[in-house]
């Protein structure tokens, strides 16, 4: 199978090459790089382009604000960039969705790259459009679509990332095998997560979420399964957000995978082998907190899910492995059982 | 001449019909109405439809801020409202920029309606898909280009404004004529402003701003001549709106075209007759404050304006009247003598 990929996305392997040319093509006026800390250190000597202005933010979802956001828009404005300005996104997930949302919205759109540099972002954050920042402790409340000018995924960054920052990402990765694509399943399946070649499994990956973002840009329908496991995981997440523990985007992820598929089962959509087989894979993986949230602490997070309608809180479940259906209304009770 | 309007855009006689027929299509879950005070007192008791919720913000430019939107937000959030719902700007250009801004970026993106209440929004803000938010004092700064699901115009609502008001609108309506319908110019001429039929000139003056911004919908070329008058006009606008006098935006409007037209005759663009003429039209119409800002006062504002590049300050002049150029480079020296 080929893999099928936005015409906006770039697998690189001479990056340096790739930014000048894009830079050439788009003729920006001026160029600022994003960067937090942790890219400021072991990605920017990485890239060699001219830039005029560095915006650095501190790293984490933590800095995902309105707040953040108005610094980085006052800095552009301080250093005189205009709508023929261009910013670089050097970073993970945060840095890709709030600059995406700085840039779309700064004189009404300029151009953006983002540079994913983290596992997380560049199978899942680097394509489908969506950007934005998180308000008052709900994640990607505020935000709109619009794609970057163009996304660079160089597996190489990855070398920079501590393993519980890979793993996270990891669980993107799964969730694009178990909604859509099982031979992929048991590709991972068949090795040890140490053993996986991401130069081969990110390509593959990326185009299981391409294909599905391309029939439906706008997730009116099949894109919600890109859900799957989130609409717990974030809940979760955003539970953990405010506490001195803290779990990692893709780790909630893979918690609310489990989750999730205990809601199928529970309402007779999925089979108990196949959630316990995922159950297995994922906890040989992860490490989670052993107090979880109960239903009670993440009911309020749960309705804000953008998925939901004025009815209820709305899943996205597999049905069998490779196979997810979307839009499915879980009753409170089933949910009480299953977040004890 | 056909009025060519564009296809989200009713100019309505029978507005509970229209509105409510606009609901039945888009079918929401949740319906809130944005408003100001005014528009609470003088134009909600004319609509008739059901909502769940209203928002009340206080009226004026300088509440076109994130604060203000953050407000939104919250009450949204806070009413349950889902991207599935729709919000319905009731008032003018402010209301209906930033609740189009709100409402776009709420969940990445919720329906709108705009109800312009006022001449100045039915003319201008009405259409184009401009949408944003003051930012650090600096108008527009924050935004983006999203069309709304409809637009609603009715004349009625002009009885409910003060005269200043309904006289700051109609500079967007000299704007349109002088640059781009000589005909409309000398029908304006022709007769007293007290007796302008605005069922008749309404609808002429915003299919001149749609064949505009048809050709050219995210203002690379051709639009940026409908920001004749508005360079000059916006940065007076922003010098006085933290004074105790500010300046309707109509009026800076009009400033800003007397101005901006004596830039175009010191360029040699533009002839000093016709000037006159347009000088003497506005000056019998508006009363300006006595001390106008030097351009040392307003220069940071003229160098942030949205078309500008790197090299400099940008504007749109009339060549002749009926007729605008645009992305002029003016000479500081030219600006000095004329911002005197």
């Amino acid at each position: 199978m080929t893999n099928n990929l936005p015409n906006y996305l770039i697998i690189s392997s001479a990056i340096n090459a790739d930014i000048n040319a894009l830079i050439a093509s788009i003729n920006p006026d001026k160029i600022a790089v994003l960067v937090d800390e942790n890219t400021k250190l072991h990605c920017l000597s990485e890239v060699n382009f001219n830039w005029d202005l560095i915006i650095e933010i501190s790293s984490g979802e933590k800095e995902k604000t309105l707040d953040t956001c108005k610094n980085i828009w006052t800095e552009l404005t301080n250093a005189g960039f205009t709508r023929k300005s261009l910013l670089i996104n050097l970073g993970g997930g945060v840095i890709g969705d709030m600059g995406g949302f700085a840039a779309s919205t700064f004189k009404r759109g300029m151009a953006f790259i983002n540079i994913p540099t983290t596992l997380l972002s560049q199978v899942d954050a680097s394509i489908g459009g969506k950007l934005g920042i998180d308000f008052n402790g709900l994640k990607n409340h505020i935000g709109l679509f619009q794609e970057p000018n163009a996304v660079i995924v160089d597996p190489k960054f990855l070398k920079t990332l501590p393993e519980r920052e890979l793993k996270s990402g990891f669980a993107e990765i799964i969730k694009h095998a178990l909604i859509c694509d099982e031979d992929h399943w048991k590709h991972l399946l068949s090795q040890p997560f140490e053993n996986l070649e991401w130069n081969k499994i990110i390509p593959k990956s990326i185009s299981v979420k391409n294909d599905i973002v391309n029939q439906d840009p706008r997730e009116q329908g099949i894109r919600k399964i890109l859900n799957y496991g989130h609409t717990i995981g974030h809940a979760i997440e955003s539970f953990f957000l405010n506490t001195s523990t803290p779990m990692l985007h893709g780790e909630a992820v893979a918690l609310g995978i489990i989750l999730e598929n205990q809601l199928a089962v529970e309402s007779g959509l999925f089979d108990e082998k196949s959630a316990n087989q995922i159950t297995g894979y994922i906890e040989n993986i992860y490490s989670f907190p052993k107090d979880l949230p109960s239903y009670n602490d993440i009911k309020n997070h749960l309705m804000q899910d953008k998925k939901n309608d004025s009815e209820g809180v709305r899943f996205s479940l597999l049905n069998k492995i490779g196979s997810c259906t979307y839009d499915v209304l879980i009753d409170s009770e089933i949910l009480k059982k299953v977040l004890k």
